[in-house]
């Protein structure tokens, strides 16, 4: 198997981005990998695009054929890989492996999404929703904030564990996203709270008892709050992979992509056998780990998808940093922020840097390759060499796990 | 690069199958191959699956991974292939890289498409409409039949070809899909004149006579007519793929994928050199000549997509089977029947055997296996050891091209 490396990233904003259309999104954050990867003048082999949705947001479909034209990098072979929220990692998989097989030597690899236009009430809820099984679940209303708020309830009564807990894992990720140039929201949850209390909305003791304001923060789907669940995105953001052998040529800090590993879970998330345990982020990642001939303790940093803050809890065990039912108490100690014991979505994360569905697995490996590379800025992990992502599809029936590590 | 094999094949009864709903369809087709191939008690390591859009015809997302754990394959990596009407060809391609690169021994591929059941009038085309420019073409109006219309126009005048050749195509893969217990029809054109004529619809004197009939064969898009338009269809098809080397565990007759190519060309179609060469096939079936070491003579069977029958005889000649402009000739003269020179759709085609979007460029690779190992039954291309698809996204503008023979 030949190795793969990482070339060059580009990330666009996210955030509410009313001129851009998803098309420019996906061009801009594919123009900016392919500059940082000073490959402007050669051809590309292929390119894969991850996206979940662009035919019911955007009304368009073969968005990767139309891609490479855009971006004029004919006649390379163009594929959109669609898993969820996951399209963005397993658009990397899919660029991996084209690599990996000797197929193809330059790989341009973007994920994307563009949701904020639409304003008919539900319908991006109710479209991620078809992810759910159509007769157990979706049928009965199910939707995935509803199954975020039960895996709440139930981790806290069996874990004992605490919702403020859980706020405090939004909390890091705002700290951090402020400090993400990149990132949807660029405040800290303390600077939303000062802000409400400047317009005369409240007055708070503290940060948690701002995020108990029914006013403020409104209940989404009981027990979690606003602020417990990520925004709806626009974004892109893109890999150049190149066999690594060649990578030297291109790229003073090729970061290698040492570990890939996907599973699957059962559709329906009541055959699970424990709703806290994530068995394909567990699987996922033991693969990636074993790959890369790596475990849980050479992690520097790590980028996981809080779609909803319990998520980070949960996956925080099972990719293997905490004990079950340990993770949000890691959370709440501070363990899992810049500077402590492993740094846990430096970027922000779904809940700041935001998340547009098919831009999140990509954008989660940019983060790391910028950490690796010590590009990191005022979110920099010291010393990072080796980072790992999990990238959540479905309600966590299709997990993707990434490990990446200095050349 | 690892060789892959194809040990097992699966195909649905294609057509308006009003019991089954998708997930039904890519079930059966998976769990055929998986039969065939004599695997069912072995552990799947990924699972792909081609379909253009099950999000709008069938309002469920995340098929893959649903699908693996509605077959038992469960924790087997799962990805959603998109390319339009090439999302087949995309996913074998996709399972093909898996093996080729080492990270999994054994893959199911299998594309689908359940549309019939839609009866808003306009949705079906204008949702494959999506396909084209959104500005320079969309918005316009143009639909993908318009385009076939504007090609078979041109070639006509540009070759001085008659369109009752084109209508030599139709005949011919409606002879052959009677041939097909899988086919959508499974009766020749003269079998419909025949039938018309008993209702006392008309009277004619021969084939060509009845298909210019205007009650009996509308114009779609000038100068198209019905019979020139394949259907829209349900099913699914189905390959069971494996590392070569292992292949004889399994297999008496494995087939061998020795050449696999894909390519782009222009999104917008006034853009391209010349209308009648497909440019994207000419490269995409090169690359597989050459990774197979094989030339257009070496081509014993083809299955080429015949959504509008003017595209068999352009393909025909991009793959290297005939000369530009002779085509269409060559169908009228019979070079392409079954005992022709190079029998081509000898399962009747789009036009017959049905056009489910994502189960089409898996179907072709079915339809040669059978033909390889000498299966086709009353279709069969005496001594054929060598065959080759051509699967077409968009309108020509992402095309993949899939080589196989015996081992």
């Amino acid at each position: 198997m030949k190795k793969v490396a990482i070339i060059g990233v580009g990330h666009t904003k996210f955030g509410r981005l009313q001129d851009k259309g998803l098309m420019d999104l996906l061009s801009d954050a594919s123009l900016k990998a392919i500059e940082d990867s000073n490959t402007s003048d050669k051809d590309f082999d292929s390119v894969y695009v991850g996206a979940m949705s662009p035919a019911a947001f955007n009304n368009i479909s073969g968005i990767a054929s139309a891609l490479v034209d855009r971006i004029s990098l004919l006649p390379a072979a163009a594929d959109h890989i669609k898993n969820g929220p996951a399209s963005g990692g397993s658009a990397i998989k899919a660029g991996f492996q084209a690599i990996a097989s000797g197929m193809s030597d330059l790989v341009l690899v973007v994920g994307g999404e563009k949701m904020t236009h639409i304003t008919t009430p539900g319908f991006v809820t109710s479209n991620v929703a078809t992810l759910t099984h159509p007769e157990a679940e979706k049928k009965h209303g199910v939707s995935l904030p509803a199954f975020a708020g039960l895996l709440t309830r139930t981790y806290l009564e069996k874990y004992n564990a605490k919702l403020e807990w859980i706020s405090d894992i939004a909390i890091k990720n705002h700290k951090n996203g402020a400090l993400n140039p990149n990132a949807h929201f660029q405040r800290t949850l303390e600077d939303f709270m000062r802000s409400a209390s400047e317009k005369g909305k409240g007055n708070w003791d503290n940060i948690h008892e701002f995020l108990r304001d029914d006013d403020r923060n409104p209940i989404i789907a009981d027990p979690l709050r606003l602020f417990h669940v990520c925004p709806i995105s626009d974004g892109a953001a893109a890999l150049v992979l190149c066999n690594a052998e060649k990578a030297k040529q291109y790229s003073d800090t090729p970061i290698l992509i040492s570990g890939v590993g996907q599973a699957t879970e059962t559709h329906i998330v009541f055959e699970r056998e424990d709703l806290t345990t994530l068995k394909a982020l567990k699987i996922a990642s033991n693969k990636a780990y074993k790959m890369a001939k790596k475990t849980p303790e050479d992690i520097d940093v790590a980028e996981l998808h809080d779609a909803f803050e319990i998520l980070e809890a949960v996956q925080s065990e099972d990719i293997g940093f905490f004990a079950k039912g340990e993770g949000a108490k890691a959370a709440h100690e501070g363990l899992t922020e810049i500077g402590g014991k492993i740094p846990i979505n430096p970027s922000g994360g779904l809940k700041a840097r935001g998340h547009p569905l098919g831009a999140t697995g990509v954008a989660q490996v940019v983060e790391l390759v910028w950490q690796l590379r010590g590009e990191a800025g005022k979110r920099q992990v010291n010393g990072a060499k080796t980072g790992i992502t999990c990238n959540f599809g479905g309600f966590g029936n299709n997990i993707i796990s990434i490990l990446v590590e200095k050349m």
